[in-house]
């Protein structure tokens, strides 16, 4: 599975050429035997797996009936038929997750944070059903799992003890969901939510759509706590849509505190909400991380969770067209990611995980702007995608 | 070329199953002899040629050399590298222009409007290009020439002259440019646009990027010139990204304006720009339409000019994720470019062309959503893709 391997005139992130070689699933730069394997890059770049640092794996209906979307326009709305479509249409979240992870693995991820709702119906159903996925494709991916209250905590009763149940059954990280606007109560919310994480010594990510002033004063609570707990590059906030509804003065003090407490910002650039400033986030240090949010559920009809696709909407959204910036956007769904959802030994040097992709593209710039389909993705050393088409010993998915 | 074929079990536009003939290139509903050819159509939806409304043929850059993007951010900016790579790039209009119908084709684009540019620098090179290119392509697709001043008309001298010249040479439409921002002199600019158009006995179509008040000033201008010449059907508005920009009873009546005078507008949903009300301009009963705008040019480095792709971004842009409003995007991108361009015999019915586009899909909003590329593609009753793969017979371009 993880036989050495040669990958030639590989050129990293669209640098200069160099040849990689991965012995015993990492990244190897010694003068040892040539590998007996080789693969000839020549026309590609290279990147490290792409990073998927936001999606709900449980609720994809990917391969499942199609979903005549007629949910009202409010997030109330989408949550209640959300919890609907969890009762009615029967979506196994072991086979829904693995799904989506085959599909996204053509594309190069190779490491996905799932949120994963934790709720008084199906109670930790999908929590175990995704643990199962993991466990099943771990030689493939890697998988962290927010344990995350989708339909509310304070306000249902029973929830905080199914997520402290999540995570004592291998849940990897603390979600939480809008303080105010869903939760009514911003500091016991997240209190909570801090405490669990403190108690499971886990990391935490919230969601986080909340408004303007009110968005930036839960931000505000968010740096509080994790200042006081000392969680420094365990914090991430998904979304953060308030960043782009301040005043430029507010909005720097808000992105300095953030970056002060080495918390990352999770942003998908969808073309209908807002965007966020992307350059200032990166001047300010800050790690930026993005994500495919729901792929093909009952929120949103679309998304194939390809992440140069997503590196693409980014680049969109924010009106960049410059190679520069869609380098830096292609960089946010690589590296940005990895450091904000704290993968180790990730990247294309020596003693990194050898993991990597290889997109039949001129520059970084070109694979974003036309993301191209037939990549070529390495797994520890194992081929698993060859021009596109994935192995013969990938898993079936039943 | 045109012989007789039978499309069974077709849905059009999601719709029930029907059996569709196409003899001698148009659709048939009697019951003559069952034709010869014929094919299945099960799990597909069926739509008609789908509609570019607006791009720009004679500056894509598919299959060149990578174009490094370092434009600066403003419109003047990316007009100056515009002009610059027209000189330096070696853009041959005719040969890009055959690219693009090419690719687009594969998607089920039989229809296109394209604005080409005309200055003092380039003359109507590139006007014979396209038009050289419409001639060679003429059985596979219908293509309008829009005359462009992209590079300003009152602000350069002579360029008005050309654009008449081009009109002689075979340009169907008038076009014309940021009146106020770009020209200087919004009456004088739309005066003599319509005056050529007048002359030409031609529609017209005006690039509008004008903000707020201004943008509404020129709209009322062009409302103004349009019911005094009497051309209701013949004027298109292009992105008219101050309807965005405007308090809702001020956008209202320059919406029910450009209704009572037939005007149309194009939008392209771009991310990055304001997001024009569709709702409110498809219940006053305008035309809308969309388009790629530029393919890989140096505007914006990506594009692959599939029109239902391009639905999905109206639909995202727009935050609609109901299948009633994406099917209402796809009706943009069939239905309303038809009729905003002025296209005759459009549709599945008795008589119209026998164009189609087969997607495999379920539903329209899934067509939308997903955006399947293994389509057939018929014209005039030719299959010139199927299931994704060009016919043979296709042109080649050098």
């Amino acid at each position: 599975m993880t036989a050495d391997i040669l990958i030639r005139n590989a050129r990293p992130m669209g640098g200069d050429p160099v040849d990689l070689v991965i012995r015993n699933g990492r990244f190897y730069t010694d003068g040892g035997d040539r590998p007996a394997r080789e693969i000839d890059a020549t026309g590609h770049i290279v990147l490290p797996g792409l990073v998927e640092a936001h999606t709900h794996l449980d609720k994809t209906l990917i391969g499942m009936d199609w979903f005549d979307n007629r949910v009202g326009p409010t997030r109330n709305d989408r949550i209640l038929a959300d919890r609907r479509a969890k009762r009615e249409l029967g979506i196994d979240a072991r086979r829904q997750s693995a799904r989506q992870i085959l599909q996204t693995l053509r594309y190069g991820v190779l490491s996905i944070r799932s949120h994963v709702d934790v709720d008084t119906e199906i109670g930790l159903a999908n929590i175990e059903g995704v643990l199962e996925t993991r466990e099943a494709l771990r030689d493939l991916v890697d998988v962290q799992l927010v344990t995350f209250p989708q339909s509310g905590m304070l306000t249902r009763a029973g929830t905080l003890e199914l997520m402290d149940a999540a995570m004592k059954a291998g849940a990897d990280i603390v979600g939480g969901i809008d303080p105010a606007t869903i939760e009514r109560d911003p500091v016991r919310h997240l209190d909570a939510v801090f405490a669990l994480a403190d108690r499971h010594a886990k990391p935490v990510d919230i969601h986080l759509h909340e408004p303007g002033e009110l968005g930036a004063f839960c931000l505000e609570l968010i740096v509080e706590r994790t200042r006081a707990l000392s969680l420094q590059d365990r914090v991430m906030v998904s979304h953060a849509y308030c960043l782009d509804m301040l005043e430029p003065a507010r909005q720097q003090v808000l992105i300095e505190a953030l970056a002060a407490e080495r918390i990352a910002v999770m942003t998908v650039g969808s073309p209908s909400a807002p965007a966020l400033p992307l350059r200032l986030m990166r001047q300010a240090g800050l790690a930026v991380a993005s994500g495919s949010d729901g792929i093909q559920g009952t929120w949103e009809p679309w998304g194939n969770g390809d992440m140069l696709e997503r590196a693409k909407y980014l680049a969109q959204r924010n009106g960049m067209t410059n190679d520069a910036d869609l380098a830096e956007t292609a960089r946010i769904c690589t590296f940005g990611g990895a450091e904000a959802i704290g993968l180790a030994r990730y990247g294309l040097s020596e003693g990194d995980f050898g993991d990597l992709v290889l997109v039949p593209a001129r520059t970084l710039a070109e694979a974003v702007a036309l993301t191209p389909q037939k990549r070529t993705v390495i797994r520890r050393g194992r081929i698993v995608v060859r021009d596109g088409v994935p192995a013969d010993d990938l898993p079936h998915i039943a």
